[in-house]
Parts: structure tokens; C-alpha cells; sequence
């Protein structure tokens, strides 16, 4: 137990005063204490992710139930821990590490999927900015033992956006059961999510990625490391061109960042026998099913579909250690507190080019 | 190279007279020569498959063209190696073996299929009573390293079926990833392939399974090894009635044995998360989507979703292993030569129960 | 938060009183307060195990330190959750529920081996009855999220040496890669671990197994559910007994249940290519390498040898439930706390016959 | 079936004309005719490689009989289809096509190695060079199905050590269960297997490589893809020493590309909990023991020892796929056949430095 020098008693943090629709408002709170277990974390920086407009909206249909007027949101945060509660001599981490906060916040340790080591889907888990407060705010409580290390280093601007995009796509990534040298094909490849996949596929693991987007995305793509790239626009059929590209077999797998269930409707086509398509963009809207995922089509070609919802722990330190390492870079911007609701509003208006990243000191 | 006694000139084969409607007829023809890697096989079973009724009519739309006037059917053959061609010796058979022929009755060993160990999908495989002369006639050419060698102590007319029925299904569970003492749900768990499923699941692999059918099949789910039974007629929702069983978690695995539609559509629901659907069971008509596959459930459950084709050699040989040891059973009747287009119309009304096997002899 | 009825304020405890020798003593302690994150459990029944004699005389060179006098041991308690410290809301038990305490009583939930799913690899972990008091007491505390639940219908006695031996044999049965109906040799299988090896992998997971063992322990290696015994005293070469009960080809994985480095050093002369060797009994003395597991070996058959230390938690969890549902049994008999140094003497002898499970109520 | 203008009546071929001994001699063979199954290669490379040299003088202990006087040798041959005999249709490979001849020129396709797709273990294998002729000639008969497809791009006289050390070291690292990302180290890492173990690791794979070598390797290894470098000589303690580059957890692969046995000995002792060992090189002289595979270690941290054949025919496709892409490269010399006997003497005296590959036209 300890903390570093004198703690102020107060804080800002930016809640959602109107949930449902857009709109924050920056408060001044109580800096809390660590319980047992827990560390306090003076953060530096939190990044804006599109989830985040949607549990502020309360857009996304598949949430449980609406945020609370009140509530701080963020999860992509990275700060210093500043004071350590009891018991949390064991928890791996001191006084002063540089760690990070991330959608799933904390788990049971207790439930199936805790049990089976797939953490991010624990059945009790509190999600951060939504049922927790989050990581738009200087100060926040955190487990000791499932705060994520940032490595040294790592910039803590450039850690936070790989604490959730970054994770998700190399979860989604080591779903595909694709090994290096295989073809993967990434669909939205130009986007928040698809170019860090693109990077990690073809950088980190040495898949042989092909990457399909709108024209408009051609330059990102390539320069992410993709072998080649299919525009969707003047393409008359995405499919057979990944064939030719792939010896007339198809791709080992095929992951899909876009949330276009047209793109999910040809992603099966793309596949060799035994190929995988893994889903990771969340179409808005009434679920449908992928119109071909056909039984006729899956056992001829005893093809797989798989979901993967934001990575594991472990996938968390895993994903952090390819961004140290420069394998894998992501583009941000940064802003202030005051700009959120700004920022918020192009997102919501489909303007935002790359990502923010809140300076929050 | 060898050859026991004097074979005959001439035997007694089935051949489809009319393709596309039910019809067969016996021919005598000249019994042939084994060329370079190939045995002569002298038949003395064969099981008679719904798929062989599918190929004769030409029903299933699947099957990329109609089979030909005077093809010999059937891919469920059990019989004795009378004759060995040219170049044989190292293909671990031997002059009087037992040995089956099923659906893949000889593979091109250079395909990428073949190179990944999956043989039954290969790219240039020979079908069994489709593409190649099948198993209602006494004697049958084979590759001499492909045959499936029978077990001492397994009859020839109980093998026959195991040879498609049982490889299918047992390969379906093996796609299941479901370990032992892990609950798999099988759907249709009455029917031909369901009933061996059960038997697989239950004894051989010790799952604890749930068998799914219409009620009047409880008896022989029961038997087959299933630890419940719940009926489709009268239950109002199968998944909830799944959830009940196990800690309200859901199955590990469903395996999806019927052919119908709004099975695989229920099928998702009662996974729990990371569970997987296998599907076996091939639908009629136009292939349609499996309703409740979207990437919003997929995600969020991280569930997925797998096609098994038949299973490959090393999948046949383990599944007359276990029927050699009496671990699964099935019930059949033998016919003669001349029931067979009986047979299928019986199999076409729905009329038939259990599974017949011609005696060729 | 809560507790049942009116607690003691003191409980019987045994402790080493001389550690380096066999000596226990009964003492009287104040029941404890579970702290946050914690559950106080009236202990019932206590399993006595060979390693607790090993901690208690100091006896095994792998222990980093003594074990301090004053010491509670046991590592294979049974009992009921009577109070819930601060924080155990979301823990998955509650009052009253009847709960299990193992070899690994507490982990941190932070280290590589945690994050990995490998929480009995814990690198901060708590070993009861030799870190941390054990289970020769009435009352015990435990993280909340780290107790083993005991399924209904499994006799709280039975279910004390589960935790132990049963899990310990699980998982390396689960390591040995073998799927149902492939060969599994255990050697020493008529011994406490032995034969409930033989249990869970004839039983359990359908393995074929052959069990090695002295003649005298014929029956109850047959009993167990194996297929073939082979005696150690008598037979010349045991791996050619093994080829020979395997179609000459050895067998899938062989799971090493006894601490004799001369059933290691025959042990790969089992396998056939890319099989495994499974270490699990640990023998006393100076290491000493597996004679046989030389690189020309290993690498011209392709053979894999591993070790396996005690199941995580999750294979507790499938344990139980194997027990629960009769698949796999032990023999014990009840002895009383006053008799534990007795039994201890016995055990030294290596006259004890079975395994004695105190009642401590 | 077909062939390629006027093929040649004669042709050279390298003998070993007094095995046991370093000797060679170029004899003039008939041009022979493929029989059904398979092609004639006319040959333009074959790399030399100390295997040849093991069977020439019969040294390798492990090797089952003496190659016989008159045996052509070589097992990395490289050359072009210029007749293909009866039934290659379906072969996968035509006219005109390059192709590489391996150590496993040929299989049964029928016993259990080659139905699990571990082809390169097959029990009735013919072994280039060995027990069947070899590459030293300019024609060469291989089953059409089992010739390895040179891709476009890669040079012929590259591609002959690929077929050889290349898949033999990419098969180690796919058993080493290493994930992109983690830290292998490799031992004997500026050697002819090591420093292509360094490049398929570090560039194909991603891992993070600790090479180990004497210092004069240095530079190669590092040039080859190493992160960091450990010097046998001046080391005192090489375990401390990977420790301290991977955060003191150890490695989670090491493989043993060096024949030396102090180096398996202390291979064990670089791991992390759960790590592995794979095994490559063979040490010469009687088998021994790995000195520190004891069932104490192994059990304690869960480690794994496995060793890796040379990989099968699946694994020369992917190997020849990264050469042709640039991923990986050999350093070669070209010699002429009249130079063979030189060339084994240099080797012999272990003088030469880099592969020769021998031009053969």
C-alpha cells in the first residue's frame, strides 16, 4: 500500500448528462480510494472509440440496458498508478507503472468463461464507460491485477487506441487459425479496425493479406502491408478475384472488420475448403443471418464460421508488445476534455478521419 | 501380385437403367483385371444409403451432373481381395484381407486436400456408384492402398453401413471439439445417422448427450446412450429445454443430423459461449441461410458454426474400431440382389425402417 | 455478506508440532473473520495424502523451503461456506454451498501462468497445508473465487481425495493428447494415483488401456476398467508386450503414475511415432534423466515427452463431475483427527491400504 | 502420358562405389521408363548435404542397414518433367513442370504414418539416395504425386537445399507450438540448419530470436533475423542469460539445431513454464540421455522435449513458397559433378564453408 506524493482532492471527468443523445459535460469529482484490490490510476490519456457513441446513444441493440445520466465513459485509458489499495502485493504491478484500462474492466474470476481463460467474456464482468465508470476522467479505480502493463517504450497516447482496436483485431486474427505464410483476407481493410488488422496479419503473424475497401482506401491498405488490394467499387465479383489471387483455391480465412452484411454475405465464397471466416464488425440494424452460410455450402466445403468479441487479457499484453515493438502503428489525433462532445458529433457524421486520442492532463 | 482359386468369367452387378427415376436391373458382366495399385474385391455386402437413391433420381441438387445409364451404385461395400494388381505389396493389404469400399473410393494424393490429411475432400476423388462403379455388383476394382481394412470380429454385413453412416457422423463429432463429459446435443437424434451419433457421442467418446427427435424415436435415443430426450412436437422452446439440462449454460456442441432447416435455425441458441454447431445433415431445395447465424450472435458469443462432410480414411478405420468393439451397433436387415429398386421406393415413400444390406452372394 | 446461525469462537486445528519428523498435534484456534474476497468454510472432511507427509518431514528435494512448525497441512478439504467476507457477491458461491479445497488453495490471478489459464502453475500461489494453513482443521479460509463447488449427489467424503489425486490424474491424462478409443499405457496403475488413472481414461474418456503394475495388483487394474494388465515382475520386455497388444505399433501415449525412474527410463520404448510420454509421479532422490530420452530417439519416431503437475482449476471442476456421476470411484476409509500421526507412521511404512479421509466434525 | 522431344539413351550418374569410405565415381546409366504412377525428372541441381555423407561411410548410427555398392546418392534434387508414364493424369503435376526429389522420394500412402499425413515418417518410405536412387544423376524416376512443385521465381540451385535443411527446420519450428510474437531461441544458429532456422523464425514466423553459436557466428546470425546473440564461449551461464532477455520468464521454444550434446542438456533449463524443447540435430556416437530431462523438471514447470523428423511433403510446399518469396535464403556454392568426392572430403574435415549445390547439366 503507498502513493506517491500529495493526491488533490478533486478531479475532472467527463459524464454523459443526456444519454441517448450527444452530449458530455466535464464535472469535478472526489478522487476515490483504493479498495482491497484495487489501485488508483492518475490517467494521461483516453482514446474515443466509435463504441462509445454508440453505448452514449444507446445505439447498439445488442447492450443490455441504457447507460446512466451521470456515468463517465471511455475505455481505451492509460495513466500511472498512484496509490495501491490493501492487498495488492501479488498483483504484479507498483507504485508509478504506466497501465492500462480497457473495455472489459473487471471480471469475476469466478464464472465458465473466467474459468476457460476468455476473460473479456466473463458473465459478471463490468465493462468500463458503460456499467463503470470509464476512462474520460483523471482518476480511476481498477482491479490491481487486471490493469494491462504498458511496455516501456510505448507512448501512452499510442497505447490507448491499441487497447481496444488493437486487441480486437489480433483476437480476431489468432481466431482465424491461419499460420504464417497463409492468405487472409481482410474486408474493410481500410478502416479503424481493418488497417490494424492488415498490419498485424501481415507484419506481425506474416500471413499473406489481401485487402479489400473502397478504392478511396487503396494507399492505407497497401502501406498497412497488404500483398494486394480489391476495390469493392468496380468490382464485378470479389470472390473470383480473390481466387485468382490464391492459386484458384480461396483464402484460408477471411475476417471481416466492416459491420456491411453485404460484405459478410461474400465472405464465404472467398474461402478455400476448411477456410474460416471469422466475424468482427457488428451490423447495426436487426440482426440477419450470412446469407450464404448455407449447410449445403459448409459441409461441402466443411467451411467454419466463427464470432470474436474483443480479446482476453493476454491478447491485451500480447497486442501491447507488437505496438512496442513498432510492428503495428495507428494513426491518432489528440484533443481535450472540452472538445468530446465535438469530436462525438463528427464521428456521428461519419467525418472523423483517423483516431483522438483525449490529452487529459 | 496373386490370385485365389480360378475367379469366374462373369458376375452379377446392379446396374441404374434409367437415371432419374427408381429403377435398377441386373447385368452380368466380365469380372475384371486389377491394373497397376489396384485389388479385385470380391463383395459379399452392401448397404443401401439414402444418397444412393439421391444420385440414382438425381434429387440432389448438390451433385454437379446426373449419374449415367448403366452405372453400378452403392458406396457401402464389404468383401474379400481375390486378386492383386501390379506394384501392391506395400499397400498394407494382402490376398484374402476383408475390406470395405465407401462414398471416396479413391483419392489423387495431390491435391491440397489430399496434402492436408483430408482426403474424403478430394479435389479429384473418385464417388463410389457415382462417378466410378460402386458396390451392388460382386466384384469391385479398388486401389489397393485405399481400401479400409475390417477388423476381425466384425461382421461384414454389420460393417457394410458403418462405412458411410458411421464414418459421417463419427467425423461430425470429432468436428465437434467437444471433450469428454462435455454435454453435445444431437438433432435428429432418431434417424440413420442420428441413432450412431448418439451411440459415438455417448459410449464411444463419452459425451453426455442430449438427443433431440419427435417423440416417438425417445426409445431408441434413449437406448442409443442419450442421458435426456427432448421431443420436437410438444416442446415450446427447445433451447430453453437445453438450457435446463446444463446449469443453464447450454451444450458445448449441437450436431445437426435432420436435414431440416429450422433445426440448424434453433440450433445456435442453445450453445453456450464459444459453442460450436456441426452440420451434417444436407437440406432439400434451394440452400437457405441458417436463420440465427448473425454476426451480432456470433459475436457475442464468440459461437461457431462448421460443416463435416464424410469422414476421411483415418476417421473409417477408427470407426470400425469402435464397432468391432461393440461401442456402437446399427440395426439392419439383409435383402437380396433383386429387392434393391423395392428397396428404394420403400426408402422414397419414408416407409422404410432401419437400414437394409444387400447379400450379394 | 453474511454468516449461518451462531460460530464457534474456537475450532480444533492439527498442526505440525516437529516438522522433519512424523508429529502432529491437535490445538484449539480462534475462528478467523474471512476477510475481503473471502469465505469461511466449516471444513467436514479432509483427505490425507502422500505429499502432505513429504511436506510435513521435509522429505522432497523440489519443496524451496522447510515447512515452519506451528503449520495447519492438508490439501484436500471438504466443507460448507458459513460466512462471506466483504466483496464475495459476484463470486459464483454462496452460504451454505458445499465447497472443496485443493493443493492450490489461492492464486494471484495476475502472472504469465494466471493469464495463461494455468493457474495451478500460480507464481505467487498458495499451497495449502504447507504456505498457507491447510485443511486438517475445521475451519478454513479461502478466496471466494478460488473454492472448487461440489456438485450434489457426490458424498463429501468421496469427494476430498478427488481434489488431489483425481484432479493430478485428469490433466495428465488430458496432456497425453489421446483421443477416445487410442491406446493409453499407465504404469503403476494399480496404485493410489494409478487406479483412478485407469478410471478416467477407460471410463471417462474411452481410452484402451493397458495397465502395468505388479502381479499383485492384477484385479484391481482390471476392475478399474482396464483392457490388459502386464505384470512388472515376470514379463522381459515390457514395451514388447505393449507392440504386441497394439497391432505392433505401441501405443498412443503412456501416462507415468509411479516414481521409479526405471518405469521412466522404458517408458518411450512404448510409443508408437508421435506418441507421448505423460510425467506424473515424481521420483524421490537426486534428479536423474529419463535413460531413454535421447535425441536420436525422440527424433527419429517423432515421440514427445511432458510433464504434468497438478490440474487448474477448471479440471477440478470436470473431476468432480466425473465423480459425481460414478464414473470413476475411489476406496477410502474415515479415520479421526486424533489418528493422523498414526496414519502418517503407516504410511511410512508403506503399509497404509488406500487412502484415509478425516472426519473432522 | 507423354515426353519432351528426344530424350537421351544414356546419361551421368554419381555412385558410391565403395561405401564406408569417401568415393565417388560417375558411371554412364540408361535413361530409364516410368512406370505407371509416375516421372521422369531430368535434373539440373542436387544440393550436397553432410546426410550423404552419413550414408556414403556409413557413420549415422541410427541408419537401419548399409547403403549398397553402385547406390546413386543425393536427396535435393531439382529438375524438369520430361515424360510422365501411365495414369498421372490426376497427379497435379504435367509436362515441362519443375520439380524438387526430398529424403522421402516416395510413400506407401497406406500405413498409419502416412493416413495420419505424416508422410515424411512413412514405415515403407523410400529414402532418395539411400535406399533408392538418388539425385546425384541428370534423370531420375519419383512417383508423380510426391515430387515437390518448384514455384515460379525461385532459382533452381536455391530451391535444392530448401528441399532439405529448409523444410526440415521450418517442420521444428511449426512443432515448436511457438506463436508469432513469442521468443525462440535457437541453438547452433549460425550453423547450415541453424542460420535458416533463424530466418524462417524470425522473418516467416515472427518470433523473437535468441541465437546461440560460437562469437565467429556472430554476424550471420544476427544478419539471418536474431534479436539478440549468445556466444558459447565467454558465456558462463546460458539459461541466466536468456533469462534476462525475456523479462526472466525464459524462452517459450528452443530448438536444438547443433548435434552437440551439452547443448539438449541445457536447453531445458532456458524455458518458461510449459516451453519446449524440439529436437533436431543428432548427435553422433553412441545415444544419451538429455541431461536434464528429468521427470522432477519436466514435472515441475510442465515442460515439453519433442522431437522432429524432416518435415513431410505439405511442409516442402509452404518451405519453397517462403524461398520463392524472398523470405528465406541459403548461401551456396555451384560445383560440378566431378568435384562430389572433393566436396565430402572438405565436409569430412569440416573445412567447407556454406552449401554446394552441384550443377548437373
Amino acid at each position: 500500500m503507498g502513493s506517491v506524493g500529495l493526491l488533490p482532492k478533486k478531479y475532472k471527468a467527463i459524464v454523459y448528462d443526456k444519454p441517448g443523445s450527444i452530449s458530455t459535460k466535464i464535472e469535478e469529482l472526489d478522487v476515490p480510494e483504493p479498495g482491497p484490490g484495487e489501485v488508483l490510476v492518475n490517467l494521461t490519456h483516453s482514446g474515443v472509440c466509435h463504441s462509445d457513441l454508440g453505448v452514449m446513444t444507446n445505439a447498439w441493440a445488442a447492450l443490455p440496458y441504457p447507460v446512466q445520466a451521470g456515468q463517465v465513459g471511455g475505455h481505451e485509458g492509460v495513466g500511472k498508478i498512484v496509490k495501491m489499495g490493501p492487498g495488492t502485493d501479488r498483483s504484479g504491478v507498483k507504485m508509478g507503472d504506466r497501465v492500462g484500462i480497457k473495455w472489459m474492466a473487471g471480471i469475476c474470476e469466478a464464472c465458465e468463461a473466467c474459468r476457460a481463460g476468455a476473460d473479456a467474456s466473463c458473465f459478471n464482468g463490468k465493462v468500463s464507460g458503460y456499467y463503470t465508470p470509464g476512462t474520460f476522467q483523471q482518476y480511476v479505480l481498477s482491479p490491481a491485477n487486471y490493469v494491462t502493463p504498458i511496455p516501456d517504450g510505448l507512448d501512452s497516447a499510442a497505447a490507448a487506441p491499441m487497447l481496444c482496436a488493437g486487441v480486437t483485431v489480433y483476437a480476431a486474427l489468432r481466431k482465424s487459425n491461419a499460420e504464417s505464410g497463409q492468405w487472409v483476407v481482410i474486408m474493410g481493410a481500410g478502416g479503424g479496425l481493418g488497417h490494424l488488422a492488415v498490419q498485424f496479419s501481415a507484419r506481425g503473424i506474416g500471413h499473406r493479406v489481401i485487402g479489400i475497401d473502397h478504392s478511396s482506401k487503396k494507399d492505407i491498405v497497401l502501406e498497412s502491408g497488404a500483398e494486394h488490394f480489391i476495390p469493392v467499387d468496380g468490382t464485378e465479383n470479389m470472390a473470383d478475384e480473390v481466387k485468382k489471387l490464391t492459386s484458384n483455391l480461396g483464402a484460408h480465412a477471411v475476417v471481416v472488420c466492416t459491420s456491411n452484411n453485404a460484405a459478410y454475405g461474400m465472405s464465404l465464397d472467398m474461402l478455400r475448403f476448411r477456410g474460416r471466416v471469422v466475424c468482427v464488425g457488428i451490423p447495426e440494424g436487426k440482426p440477419l443471418p450470412i446469407t450464404s452460410a448455407s449447410p449445403q455450402l459448409l459441409v461441402a466445403k466443411e467451411l467454419q464460421v466463427v464470432g470474436s468479441a474483443v480479446g482476453d487479457r493476454r491478447m491485451a499484453i500480447e497486442t501491447l508488445d507488437f505496438a512496442a515493438r513498432g510492428v503495428v502503428k495507428t494513426h491518432f489525433r489528440l484533443g481535450k476534455m472540452e472538445e468530446l462532445t465535438e469530436v462525438f458529433e463528427e464521428m456521428h457524421r461519419g467525418e472523423l478521419k483517423g483516431r483522438v486520442v483525449l490529452d487529459l492532463q
